[in-house]
């Protein structure tokens, strides 16, 4: 195995990236927060099948998080996310320090308007300006032709493609499925917070999600019954606290009142054990 | 001379410019609303300079006016524009349609923080944020080595320079003075909109920097009694209503107590003829 290249230095990346785009290197770019698991990996290995030159950024983003949120406590290891970033083709690693991403008077944020409002938005104010802020930071700096996503962070996905479509980033977006315990639980740097009961009753966020397709499937139309069977079961089979269910156009993220209607259907929620807080969904069309 | 190639698609615009830069041309582009003058024209001088291939971009942009404001009626003159780009050295102009830069759906603002809500920003609340937005999604089209800005608008100068920094812009900005009438009036588009007495009070604004200027100069010190001075004539020798009268910081836009005191010092003001808004300014540093 190759070790990728690590860069920590804001303009060394940028240039790099111009460097290889004059040399006609096809750039893919997978933007993380580091602590990566299976779920990173399976984006990075998408990515290198896509480009020349695949980046891994391993950032913590500070705008992304809320005041009362896990900013300080969250799970860093850059000496195993390079191995592992490494092991996956990435051939460059880019971990740019805090205050050269955000230096003194930084002051520009960008806005994707009502999409970043619902869902996770409104439980986590101010969350999608910094993600979008972020995310067009680093496109500058790595110049990507195709950036990877993955579909764990569902409105991520439609924020940032918002996104690149208003402001006309030159970037084609890959989105990579969610990749799961075999248990089912979504993989996720945040599982690692969960207690060993948590961890063992976590994973009825999945199965609620895969009831909730079974019922819509089969017949089920009301969005409100279905959103009800969900809650019940995650409150009867464990500690979890319901933050939200939703049942929302995938487009729009508008919530929707009757299930299948021939449109991309996002089921998702988010609900905390103990002062951790997980996400998941699955997206149906019918 | 050549007249320049006309793109009004934008996403031809973004492949034309990317071909160009495969090529290893270096692109200058120089964003204006069109009914060009003698200002833009030594915008587009400038560029021509300094790249390889200059795209002049000529798009009346309704997000940074406000609801009151002069959209409808801002003048417009394509063919007049297209013969003067061509002829001070344009070798693309890129003029696209409103509703293909702000389609249906259209979500993403770029706000970049307290820069926008001083001078022209607190007159016209937003106006900012559309014009960061618009210059970002230019930037994104044209992918422009350098971008060439009239100092005439100071304060979205130092708007579009945070931008750039905050979020990494590859591109070099280049100011050009401001181009001026025998008389001293700034050129604008909107003098169009003047009646004949008004033409004829208008040069009083740069009378007006050009005493500011002096009277710091020559050991005044108190921005206030500057101010009181500026307007003391404006007023007597015209019939401007003035909106605001500023001396700042010429990085930070803050307001300034105390005249030359070693800092880049801006020296601005609108002042409305009947309906017309015009502004000028000055910059000194002592």
């Amino acid at each position: 195995m190759c070790m990728a290249v690590i860069i920590h230095d804001v303009a060394e990346m940028q240039t790099t990236a111009s460097r290889l785009r004059s040399a006609g290197k096809k750039i893919g770019v997978v933007p993380t927060m580091g602590f990566l698991h299976e779920g990173h990996l399976s984006l990075i290995r998408i990515a290198r099948q896509r480009a020349d030159a695949v980046i891994t950024t391993i950032f913590v983003n500070p705008t992304q998080f809320g005041p009362a949120e896990d900013f300080s406590r969250y799970p860093r290891d850059f000496e195993r996310d390079s191995a592992l970033a490494s092991g996956a083709g990435s051939d460059y690693i880019f971990a740019p320090e805090t205050h050269a991403m955000y230096p003194e008077g930084f002051a520009t944020f960008i806005d994707v308007g009502r999409l970043t409002t619902a869902l996770e938005g409104k439980s986590r104010p101010g969350h999608f300006r910094g993600v979008a802020t972020i995310v067009a930071k680093l496109f500058h700096l790595t110049i990507p032709h195709v950036a990877v996503f993955g579909q764990k962070d569902a409105q991520q996905v439609v924020v940032v493609r918002q996104m690149v479509r208003d402001l006309h980033f030159d970037v084609d977006l890959i989105v990579g499925p969610i990749v799961r315990e075999p248990d089912g639980l979504a993989m996720s740097s945040r599982n690692t917070y969960l207690t060993k009961d948590q961890r063992k009753e976590a994973p009825v966020l999945h199965r609620s999600l895969t009831m909730a397709a079974e019922l819509i499937r089969k017949g089920e139309r009301s969005c409100e019954k279905v959103i009800r069977s969900m809650s019940h079961l995650i409150s009867s089979a464990s500690s979890g606290v319901i933050d939200y269910i939703s049942i929302a156009d995938g487009a729009t993220l508008e919530e929707m009142e009757f299930c299948a209607d021939g449109r991309p259907t996002l089921i998702s929620l988010a609900v905390r054990f103990g002062s951790t807080r997980l996400i998941d969904n699955t997206t149906i069309t019918i």
